[in-house]
């Protein structure tokens, strides 16, 4: 009964009528566990308890939806309520993620259904779509604004020019951050995320610690306003692609075209791309966080859930979008072989002849230049700023370590990966 | 065996290793009945004739793909698949947006399926969204992009500065546009597709003929450079909205803030945009039309057909979202009665004291103006360019006509709908 249970909570009650209409059932909140008391509910004749286990173990009880978070007791909380053969909705993304391969495993022997459509971008109905909207396809690739605090940050970068440390700040006063802002920044979260929407995309098992994770903290506001100059915004995107090597499997800054409708997302808002090969592109937009949005998710499962109540198996519809049997095995690419466009920016000295040391030692390695800047002049330093071609990642490292090696480069090199995002 | 009919056997065919992947089952395409063959497909065992019914009355065949559009011999085909048994899936918006009522009353009766998401905007699953994704909210409002020949058109007039009947033409050339383009630019197959989700919104059977609706052939390029200027652009959609009075249900141009996403979809692509008491807005975005998208959609619903199949009663989520019985009779708000914001474009002569006769007539009406521009000087007449506040289109209506009768107003007052999309 914390912000989602309570938003969760609030949703049955005030659209009880609408759901039955839709469902043909009264759905009954019959016991809570709380910590705390949610001011914004009325609990009228629901048990309240503190023992989250006592839900789990209540024979009334149908579906227990579990709105903790975290791993434990969450995870033991969930296998309890499975093994007493009662279906679960879960908005914990973490769990799943991370857990997910043994918890279907135990619903599947159980014949009951874990739904998780809250564990992702809040209340768009994407697992939903990729599950059973997009079933026909054979998905190449997706692409996702998945983390909410992590959007309002660049998007407040960009609008008025400030920097990270600052608009963190701002967010953690708002609620939008966590005091240790680790797992939205640092991409932690998404990852969560991308690891579940890859698995129903390809069908794979969930291989969270494959996930390769940059996060935005040090995306700059020089970063910001040249991406922009060149026409492009900077966004922070889950990938995950499907390729002849592997797949790819990937969380991290990425300049996109300002024109694609991912970049005009804004603020704390969440949206997923997905490329089918029937359908082609196709978008889903939307709230990802907060109360009732997440409820919205948390509640469309329960009602999947009642609409099969009465089946001997209702499990119509595999967790993971594909048979347990027929999960495949294709392995997830290391980034050392993931294939992409950079943005490049580096200090050089105003000398003649730095900017041909470079571009010899990108040629060497295949790497040809989309575009170049070199800003300001009269200075001894300048920043250059480059956008490169598609290649594979281990070619722009060792590109990378042999420019910054030249006499006439100064520090780090600042690299963010570029996608078209057009196929 | 037409466009759509070959892109689902195709993606059928193409996708089945990964279909069987999700559905545990392999779906063989039996039988089809086609006037023409189809140079696309590789038929291998499957049988053809020319006769519908065949398929229809064909005892090995549990689902049968309505793909012929139009209403007979569809309707004819549709009903007697169902009074033998059989599932049906459907791509034609049509047949369902007027036969719709008639046709679920006997799918219920003969407890089978009549699936329609390639009904509306081809491989979005926006109906699987609306009936099951947000379940849980009162929808509140819609508002859709879901004519691509239209959004082509309105396109290519911003664009590149166009005017309707030379794109018109061009979209003709490609194939965007029927050789009678009535249905699309004129809003009707749009108006089909809105009388169909305004039912599964907001649980009212389906009232194709209380849509009201206003095509794009009278939209001129000075209109959509007026638009720009003020911060908006024009697009053909589909809204409909819950109020206390009623439901609305109109399709008609439409000035949206440039801002929203709804106004960055261009081209031949379609999007909804559905808001919902918890989830607030969402936004669904894909190709609404064409072979593979549309098939996307016809084998979706396949999909969710097989899942099911081996259950007594399959029909788990009822055709219209809401049970039968739970269907309201709120009834469809005359357009007199609907409150939108106008753009005003008007002739008048130069002298001065008529801008003050206009905005009298409007304020009589309890209608201000928000935005008011008199463009070119120094010639007999001037374009008026307005926008106003939200009124009643009954108040709107008898203002205009007053504004006509002004002797220095000249010819007709064209009149688009404003729509801000924000609540």
């Amino acid at each position: 009964m914390g912000t989602v249970g309570g938003g969760t909570f609030n949703v049955l009650q005030r659209n009880a009528s609408e759901i039955t209409r839709r469902t043909g059932r009264n759905i009954i909140v019959e016991q809570v566990a709380q910590r705390r008391t949610n001011a914004t509910c009325e609990m009228g004749s629901t048990q309240i308890t503190e023992d989250i286990f006592a839900v789990a173990n209540n024979p009334n009880i149908d579906v227990v939806v579990e709105l903790i978070g975290g791993y434990e007791p969450a995870k033991e909380l969930v296998l309890t309520a499975i093994r007493n053969g009662k279906h679960v909705v879960t908005a914990n993304k973490a769990l799943i993620a991370v857990h997910g391969n043994e918890i279907f495993a135990a619903a599947r022997e159980h014949k009951v259904v874990v739904a998780y459509e809250a564990a992702i971008a809040g209340g768009i109905p994407i697992i939903k779509s990729l599950r059973e909207g997009l079933a026909g396809n054979q998905i190449n690739w997706l692409a996702g604004i998945i983390n909410g605090t992590g959007n309002f940050i660049l998007t407040e970068m960009r609008d008025k020019g400030r920097d990270f440390a600052d608009v963190l700040a701002e967010a953690q006063a708002l609620g939008y951050a966590e005091a240790d802002p680790t797992f939205d920044v640092e991409g932690i979260d998404a990852a969560h995320k991308l690891t579940i929407l890859s698995s129903l995309a390809f069908g794979i098992p969930l291989q969270f610690d494959a996930c390769f994770t940059e996060g935005i903290s040090q995306v700059s506001q020089e970063d910001v306003a040249n991406a922009e100059a060149l026409g492009y915004r900077i966004k922070h995107l889950g990938i995950s692609r499907r390729t002849d090597a592997g797949i790819e499997l990937r969380v991290h800054p990425t300049l996109i075209p300002e024109k694609r409708l991912l970049a005009n997302v804004h603020g704390v808002m969440n949206a997923v791309l997905v490329d089918g090969d029937a359908v082609g592109p196709t978008l889903y937009y939307g709230a990802g966080a907060g109360a009732e949005p997440t409820a919205s998710a948390v509640v469309a499962d329960i009602v999947d859930v009642v609409r099969d109540i009465d089946l001997e198996n209702s499990t119509r519809v595999p967790s993971l979008a594909f048979g347990q049997e027929d999960l495949s095995a294709t392995s997830i690419l290391p980034m050392e072989q993931v294939e992409t466009a950079y943005y490049l920016r580096m200090m050089a000295n105003e000398k003649p002849g730095v900017l041909a040391q470079v571009t010899k030692i990108l040629g060497e390695r295949g790497i040809s230049i989309e575009a170049i800047e070199q800003k300001g002049h009269a200075t001894e330093q300048v920043p250059v700023v480059l956008l490169t071609n598609r290649v594979v990642e281990g070619q722009m490292n060792a590109a990378i370590t042999a420019i910054e090696a030249l006499d006439d480069i100064i520090g780090q090199i600042t690299r963010i990966r570029v996608e078209n995002l057009d196929g």
